[in-house]
């Protein structure tokens, strides 16, 4: 055992749900820590608005500070749980141009800036870690960066948003519709008041570009990931899905499309047997299809104060070995530079329902829009509903951009009252 | 791009199913691999026993040697794929003592023998790669080693042999027996000709051993790791297991007991929800729970030359860049040094089957057995069985060396004819 060297000094930056669970894991676990870096771990001081106002009595008084540029300067190593973009960012480059390593959970701001800061870190020689910023406690950045470094990722499927898996989870097993759903979710604290953020897909949508990124080594802007939310989704839709084998997730895919990617982020029907569809309640998973490896799911909780921060104290007792001992770290690499391409360039399966008159000759017509556009029909059943009746449709594989056509076509069409819902079906 | 380097020259041991398919992701991935790692990554040379037999066309004849000393000599990364102990071990030390770094995917070995090869290993200031050793292309290792490794691992539960875990499914979904599953396996490539290390859970015993040692800080011999395998598994237990709600499969299971910890190897009960319970066929999975994490789980091929192969590239990447870089690479640590205690430590629940005579006063008398040991039933079924009766008792949580206890009494009194299976049940 080394003991030989100086302690390692940690500022956090932040003492919310996560840092206050950080800040105390830093404490009661001191000794541990300092067996496993091989130097003690001090908690050198916590950022905060106001030090004065009371808190959460885990973290000693003494160490609140609002004197971000003294924290930071005087740090070995800075760990961002501000969240958001601005002061975050300007914090993290005073880190890293101080020489200090970084560990962040801020998934908008690896999002958004993810490149610029990496460059930054690469330049100094530091390092900037985010196990903590997708999938919350799952480890899913280290193998994707490190075990999967020999292979070739070809698609990643993540459920990596908690308060959406929540709701549909809780609309398939209770019938429940979706405000129903989610005023339950609000009520349990799974759901935020403003719940935009979750629900419309944005927090999804900034992780699918992390993701992307990682799988593919390449740069995917968050403005590239196509995005659509859960609040369409009716009860009908999931009791119609689970009729026909399936369940209804909202999930982040990232895939290899010819010479580049597609990173999107929708409601996805997935057959009830796949490894995803047994991903209940709030927790998450992402699935990755890699070309030698075959098939890889990793399995956790999202979210929490507790779970993110054991994320945090994992990429913490990586830092504070390589402050030791030095080394590459985990130096990220965009040397594949995919495009990130529209999402009318994939090709997946569709389920379609539409709301028609029940007519002689509706089901003919509609039929031979989707030929007309190339669009190969798997399976049609036809329910009424009052006085029209009600189609789902299922194609086999189609183009994005074909599926599009046929759906402004049956827009257009007379006997269509309605076009209830379009829904991409993955995981076949 | 850096590319100053001179190229690192990795030598492979070994050109079975795992070894060939290494060979050809390194000559077919040259320029990727080279990007990844900074610079030229070369296949040295192939040990194999003849390199006069015709093989794989993979492998360029040119490259293949039963020159060990010589190919390990002039060798930067040394790839040890022949499995069992010698001469792997010899070769692995040979190379540790050259200065070069090892990538294995030899579970025996670091079973029997990893606490002196990671010694020999940190003396020199060399590594030893073996995320390969369990669960195939699930990337384990790593997670354990390094996400968690500010956290602290209560338990971890695998499916870590594909053989068993495919009879054992299999025989769910037909209402096979065991002989015929076993032989659909062999069929299948699934079982060795002599399937003995897989379903007496000698291999699952080997990857408990590396699991434990990882997620405890501890040494673990596998001598010290219970073991039972699933021949006395039917189509019976399976069936009533079915009904109760619980699903059998063979379970490597580690947990801290006390200021020890407890390895073992068993069938076991758990509830069709859990995540565990959707790992079908020959896949593999791992289920731990941290305490700050909470419950993960890392599901993959366990097995397979590709699969495997992944596992071994994203090792050879890591210790490439680490050649280029220097630093503490993953040190392995034994600072807990927990003791491996026997399995009479634990307490789990027990589903006990009994053929007992159908006659009054029999169930009052075996239920008195259980008291009298302090084993507290949860429910009895009684069903015919031909001139006897067939009870199934599920216990609470109760001692395994009170279960034993039990279990030798019911064997002693003249009512039961035969105690037919005692399996353990986990993941409530």
């Amino acid at each position: 055992m080394q003991t030989a060297y100086r302690p390692i000094r940690v500022a956090l930056l932040g003492a919310g749900s996560v840092g206050s669970q950080v800040a105390r894991l830093l404490i009661e676990n001191r000794d541990e820590l300092a067996q496993r870096v091989g130097t003690d771990v001090e908690l050198a001081g916590v950022l905060v608005r106001d030090p004065n106002l009371t808190r959460d009595a885990v973290i000693p008084k003494n160490l609140l500070t609002s004197d971000a540029e003294k924290l930071i300067l005087g740090s070995d190593i800075v760990i961002e749980l501000l969240g958001g973009i601005e002061p975050a960012k300007t914090y993290v480059r005073m880190a890293l141009e101080s020489g200090a390593d970084v560990v962040t959970a801020n998934k908008a701001l690896i999002a958004a800036h993810g490149p610029e800061l990496f460059d930054l870190a690469e330049q100094l020689g530091a390092q900037l870690y985010f196990e903590a910023a997708v999938g919350g406690a799952i480890p899913i950045i280290r193998p994707l960066r490190e075990s999967l470094a020999g292979d070739k990722v070809n698609r990643v499927m993540g459920i990596v948003n908690g308060t959406t898996n929540f709701i549909l989870d809780r609309m398939e097993s209770t019938g429940a519709d979706f405000d129903e759903a989610l005023a339950e979710a609000t009520a349990l604290g799974y759901a935020e008041a403003d719940p935009t953020a979750d629900i419309e897909g944005f927090d999804a949508a900034s992780k699918a570009a992390i993701l992307a990124s990682l799988a593919f080594h390449s740069e995917v802007p968050v403005e590239k990931v196509y995005r659509e939310g859960i609040s369409a989704i009716t009860a009908i839709t999931i009791e119609t899905a689970r009729q026909a084998g399936y369940t209804v997730k909202l999930l982040a895919i990232c895939e290899r499309v010819g010479e580049g990617l597609v990173a999107r982020v929708h409601p996805t029907l997935i057959p009830l047997t796949h490894p995803l569809a047994a991903v209940r309640g709030a927790y998450n998973a992402v699935f990755v299809e890699a070309e030698s490896a075959g098939q890889l799911m990793f399995y956790g909780a999202g979210a929490g104060g507790t779970q993110t921060a054991s994320a945090v104290l994992g990429d913490l007792v990586s830092a504070a070995k390589r402050h030791l001992a030095g080394g590459p770290g985990l130096s990220d690499s965009v040397h594949a530079d995919l495009e990130s391409l529209p999402v009318q360039e994939i090709e997946t399966r569709y389920q379609i329902t539409l709301q028609v008159l029940d007519l002689p000759g509706v089901l003919a017509s509609i039929a031979s829009i989707f030929a007309t556009h190339d669009v190969s029909v798997e399976t049609v059943s036809q329910t009424p509903a009052e006085e029209d009746a009600l189609l789902t449709v299922m194609t086999h594989r189609a183009s994005e951009s074909d599926l599009e056509q046929v759906v402004a076509s049956l827009r257009k069409n007379e006997a269509v009252r309605n076009v209830t819902s379009v829904i991409r079906v993955e995981g076949m």
